[in-house]
């Protein structure tokens, strides 16, 4: 039942390079987006919905929710947001309300260190959901708040033509920089565009009607090469270090020319095309997050820490786990070196707010 | 909000030593229930319970599920169950229901190879539960069916009387074994009975009126003493292991006197009383299971391996790992020495099935 995806976890555990450890950066826009998260759930929630006016459960999923903290914070917003709002309209004592949380992640996620840093004073039952959220994970009509901060970006897999190489005007060894070439890029949003219409589509079942989705979103601005972008600059210096290695015989070039890593950042404006398509959910609101936390990208140390969090997964299974130390430390150097480039390129990354609401058909 | 628990989860991961490789008699329960629980299904069930009716979305627990695959098997059977008797009753296809099942254990079971080994060609939605059966898992009347197999035999925690040492009628240094002594041995009964209550209570919470319970119980006959009994030779061969090791200076023998496992054997008596004193479930069956997989047991091998997939948790905690295997290979040669008492003993075990009904009230 669960849709096989190409996605890698982020690093679990709670050691030196856990994504639990090196994800202050997402921990920042879970705080960003509380506040608008709260205004959606008093104004644009309606307590009526299915399945919570009768059983007084809430249920809520935070999908791509990794190892934590972040995803707890999250939920601990939510809740107080929807005890808040219970209050104002009911007049009832919202401990009258229960509440169930699914964390969703693909299933080698590291779930047991989720669950083992659960807080111990929370006040909600607690689910882990294993499975891609581009398919379908919960029961028809039983979620009443998605939640999703920083995931959409990841696809659920390369797209098939550029594994194949099929086209040879881009298939000329540069790996995963050749997104760089209009056709490899066109190929990602493509990808982007069906995935994220396997998503709403599948959100469309699981969410009851007039339930509510609050995803943050790592875009990027429209009419942008892709090159001058946060990622692009990453990609750009994670492929020029993984030639150094080449060259230097740690890895071998096919390899490298053979790594991809199935991540595209859209635009605010694709994005709402994508959503308005789909039909299923209305746009309520669209924001531009500030993120406190942006001091964490000034230091090149915590970048290549929160960047290894992330890609060290698909490292590991693409150039085998021997090389992750060598290949992360010249990684850190190169980041170091152009961390003004990074600086200078940092207005051209958005963290974007998108609240969602399930339409009443 | 989850109840902290002294028990120690099976051995995870798939290798020489885990649960998943070293529970085909757990398994051989599971199979000889199936008979049972479809029979349940299709007389005692009343598809027009609450949650049920409208969403068509059926809700499964599997309470101490451990790492699979016994809890695959069993959540199979009981959804093929479910379909039969919805074609039976409503002429309806099966594929318009939908069933969610949580997998629940300890918090520190290893979900990880458990999401990792779901069946691909599962149709149902999964999700692990983290926390002990002993309190609340999930809101309000939200399962139709709980299954638990072998599980309730373990304590929410060793009796407190007995770890404080307060009686020092029997507090000589016998540890574990101890429980031989008539006043031990009623300080695990009345915790067993304040768990049975404990777990009672919780699920009359989480099971929608109507809903039923399948239970597979690790009981001993009414009457016979515990040293007579399967898991009475078990620990008493375990306790004395552990005194040669103490002996040889391998281990301390205060380590072998302070060591107790949280786990009791109640009788089938006792079972019955529990649940009509309690008063929230009708016991609708009970019955003796014939577990065609005890030719295991008659292997002093797989004996010895199934008893180091349940112990080795509560012997790494207390003795430390570095003794696991010298205690374990010591294990194996004394359950060999005393195989042919184990078999004696044998009809002095009872895997006892328990068909409860939450009573509409």
């Amino acid at each position: 039942m669960e849709n096989l995806s190409q996605s890698q976890p982020m690093v679990g555990g709670d050691g030196e390079h856990s994504y639990a450890k090196n994800s202050s950066y997402q921990g920042g826009l879970v705080d960003a987006a509380k506040e608008l998260i709260n205004e959606a759930i008093i104004e644009k929630l309606d307590l009526k919905i299915s399945g919570f006016d009768t059983s007084k459960t809430f249920r809520i999923a935070d999908l791509g929710c990794s190892t934590g903290p972040n995803t707890f914070f999250a939920v601990q917003n939510i809740i107080e947001a929807v005890e808040q709002k219970f209050l104002l309209t009911e007049q009832q004592n919202p401990l009258a309300l229960e509440f169930q949380v699914f964390f969703n992640d693909h299933c080698d996620n590291d779930f047991n260190t989720l669950f083992k840093s659960l807080p111990q004073s929370r006040r909600y039952f607690s689910a882990g959901v294993p499975g891609s959220f581009h398919g379908r994970l919960f029961p028809n009509s039983s979620i009443h708040f998605v939640h999703s901060s920083y995931t959409l970006h990841w696809l659920s897999k390369v797209p098939r033509e550029i594994v194949d190489g099929i086209s040879l005007a881009w298939n000329e060894g540069s790996g995963q920089c050749n997104r760089f070439v209009k056709e490899v890029f066109e190929a990602y949003s493509t990808q982007f565009k069906n995935d994220m219409e396997s998503f709403l589509n599948a959100r469309a079942q699981e969410v009851v009607h007039g339930g509510l989705m609050g995803l943050v979103i790592f875009a990027i601005p429209d009419g942008i090469p892709f090159a001058d972008t946060p990622p692009g600059v990453v990609f750009g210096i994670l492929h020029s270090c993984l030639v150094d290695l080449a060259k230097m015989g740690i890895i071998s070039e096919e390899k490298v020319n053979s790594f991809y890593v199935p991540m595209h950042n859209p635009t605010p404006k694709q994005l709402e095309a994508f959503i308005q398509k789909n039909g299923n959910f209305s746009l309520e609101r669209m924001e531009k997050l500030s993120n406190l936390k942006t001091n964490v990208l000034h230091s090149s140390k915590c970048s290549a820490s929160m960047m290894r969090a992330i890609f060290e997964g698909f490292i590991k299974e693409h150039f085998g786990g021997e090389f992750l130390d060598q290949i992360f430390d010249h990684f850190t150097t190169k980041i170091e070196e152009n961390h003004s480039i990074l600086g200078e390129k940092g207005s051209n990354m958005i963290d974007l707010f998108l609240l969602l609401k399930r339409i009443i058909s």
